[in-house]
């Protein structure tokens, strides 16, 4: 399982799938990245094998048995440290609200060993099992771990040996201000590598969202990294510290490099308020992740995108200490994003399966990530007819390959 | 597949099995009743045989493998008369809000052969492999159909020969009183069997509250059938129509034969409103159905409980020309019943699996239905640890009994 090199069997040639449901496809691979994409060839390479999925022909050779192909989905905010997937249930016993999960979190994890590469692992290959094979997770920095949880993470994904990709934030989980030392913590981790800086309810939580945001930022602007802000706080408080993120983000020139996590605020406005503060996110370059909550006001996709406001889709925490709730499995959490969204349409049903993969290749550092030539090896094939089907049905992951390499079928991973 | 007569293979004994969750047990059975549950006994009727789940040790002996055991699940709002489940994908083309929807499945239903033996039992067996054992349909009646959709209904349910068991609701889908002669087949429904008549937003759809409710209630009175009524209407016009109701209820002696569905306008209430209403309801023995709808303000069920509501949940309408969302699985349903209603706790988990199973037994005619003697033998294994386990991640269903009878295994429908 602590496969210390890549893992997985190699793929040359993953014949016969339909890219984004379109024309029956073999998809030709070298080096972990999509070399060609040719038209079917039933013939193919070798004769004679049957076309069971994920079956091997000749080496490198691997059946797709026409199923539909997507890349491989990205889990754009996850808290892979954290979960405790696969150790006996867990019971939820802490207080509600956002203060009283992180005292019951605070509380517990030392008994289920988190931060722990163990834990890590498996909530990693449970997701791999259905299809993420990348990542952006906010990892807890805090007083009583220090960096801890980042170095166990960078482990458990190391282990996996490019099954899985992972963007870290530093996650001042417990506060920033309130707590005096953490800013200093969230720059040793951006001097050490981690690749965003985070945040977290700058005024219900630290009390001074100017105080907040001005630490990240000179964080930021010190090392370069990004910034990625969990935001709960709703309507025109939230809109307000988003509106603080904007102005630094412009000063600072970070265009492109600062996310709002939930942002439930936006969703509540008003909309002749929602349409003012989208577009000004638009023109500074702001992202936004969400967890799609059942429950809350949906974020405005159309409207976004039309402002030129990029949206990845994450899991957030995975069956931990604050919800028991979650499997990692992107293709679900897409449904529940398109139906929160009201998404009827085949074209919207497309865009929210664009949402979980092809469209969130920034929130992982990857420039390109989609099914064409000269992208990573990632993909998914699923028992679906088209795109629309596959968003609304989320079907069994057959066969995951990620950087080149098969690395789920039929359901169980293989890393 | 369209089996005459009992479908699947009987059991006489299941063994092995945790029912919800507690010691390992073996449920003995006979003619389609479970007639005695006793500590699981490893040495067991025969020895020798392995322990695969759904495997046959001699004649009517079925291993349960030690895996989590819960009642038949139960669909307690379904449209099972209009799905286009396993048929190519149809794109949904109409406009928005119900009266869009309402044109759009007028104007192409047809085509695709709604209402249909072939369409119904596709998605009932789809519902069987997901461990749905007992329905309640609401049944298209119009001046288009007639009452050849409750025919259509009763056939295929007849064709999967005790996989699943059902009541009918004839459901004035296009209106009552705005389609003059529609009283008159839900009269005649009545007459022939239907076990209840719907109704649909009396105010916004009909513009006639009080009128559509009186011809309703005077058809349950003199036939002694029920009502159901969806009510889709929010805030004080919902409320407005749900006192209507319990009036109504109250004067006909009606208590716990009168249903209100989604019943949107329970969850927006202010919250002394909502108290004064969930109480009246709870004291006319009016109930609720749910589909526990993504972004809906959930019903407060803690409050609902307290006073006496019964609330079941079901899937609405499944892949149709409503709404190309929606699978049948009311496993997945009960994680998002309980994920918008806020349940985190051990306690609460489980009473979302029991509104899902053992507590609708009402909804579908059944004066018992739970893992007890004397109840019927519907009983879905999965692999779980718990029945909280269960319900936040909705495994797949390892082994399906319905009537005493195997009727799906390892995510196969064997009828």
């Amino acid at each position: 399982m602590h496969s210390p090199t890549s893992a997985g069997h190699p793929v040359t040639v993953l014949r016969d799938v339909r890219p984004w449901g379109g024309e029956r496809s073999d998809l030709h691979v070298a080096d972990g990245v999509i070399t060609a994409i040719t038209p079917h060839d039933p013939a193919g390479a070798a004769a004679g094998a049957g076309s069971t999925v994920g079956a091997e022909r000749t080496a490198g050779v691997v059946e797709g048995g026409g199923l539909l192909a997507l890349p491989g989905l990205v889990n754009a905010h996850a808290h892979v440290d954290k979960s405790w997937w696969g150790k006996p249930w867990v019971s939820y016993g802490g207080a509600g609200g956002v203060q009283g999960r992180i005292a019951h979190e605070r509380a517990h994890r030392d008994e289920l060993g988190i931060p722990g590469v163990d834990v890590t692992l498996a909530v990693l290959r449970e997701s791999v099992r259905t299809g993420t094979t990348a990542v952006r997770t906010h990892v807890d920095v805090d007083l009583g771990v220090g960096l801890r949880g980042i170095e166990v993470v960078r482990e458990a994904v190391a282990a996996l040996g490019g099954a899985v990709t992972a963007q870290i934030v530093a996650f001042p989980q417990d506060g920033v201000l309130r707590r005096p030392g953490v800013l200093e913590l969230l720059d040793a981790a951006a001097a050490a590598g981690a690749e965003h800086v985070g945040g977290l309810d700058p005024a219900t939580i630290d009390r001074d969202p100017v105080g907040q945001l001005d630490g990240l930022f000179a964080i930021a602007e010190r090392h370069g990294v990004g910034i990625d802000v969990h935001l709960h706080d709703g309507g025109d408080l939230g809109a307000f510290q988003i509106e603080l993120m904007i102005d630094r983000t412009l000063r600072a020139g970070l265009q492109g490099k600062v996310n709002v996590a939930h942002g439930f605020a936006v969703g509540q406005l008003p909309a002749a308020r929602q349409a003012e503060l989208v577009a000004a996110m638009g023109e500074a370059g702001i992202t936004m992740t969400t967890v799609a909550p059942i429950g809350a006001a949906p974020l405005p996709l159309h409207a976004l995108r039309e402002a030129g406001v990029a949206v990845g889709l994450g899991t957030d925490g995975i069956r931990d200490l604050w919800s028991p709730y979650g499997t990692g499995d992107l293709l679900t959490l897409t449904t529940q994003l398109a139906r929160l969204s009201g998404f009827r349409y085949d074209e919207d049903l497309v865009a929210a399966a664009r949402i979980a993969s092809a469209d969130a290749g920034r929130f992982v550092g990857r420039a390109v990530h989609d099914l064409v030539v000269g992208a990573p090896a990632d993909v998914v094939l699923v028992d679906a007819e088209n795109v629309p089907d596959a968003v609304v049905r989320a079907p069994r992951r057959a066969l995951v390959v990620a950087g080149g390499r098969v690395v789920a079928r039929d359901g169980e991973v293989l890393v």
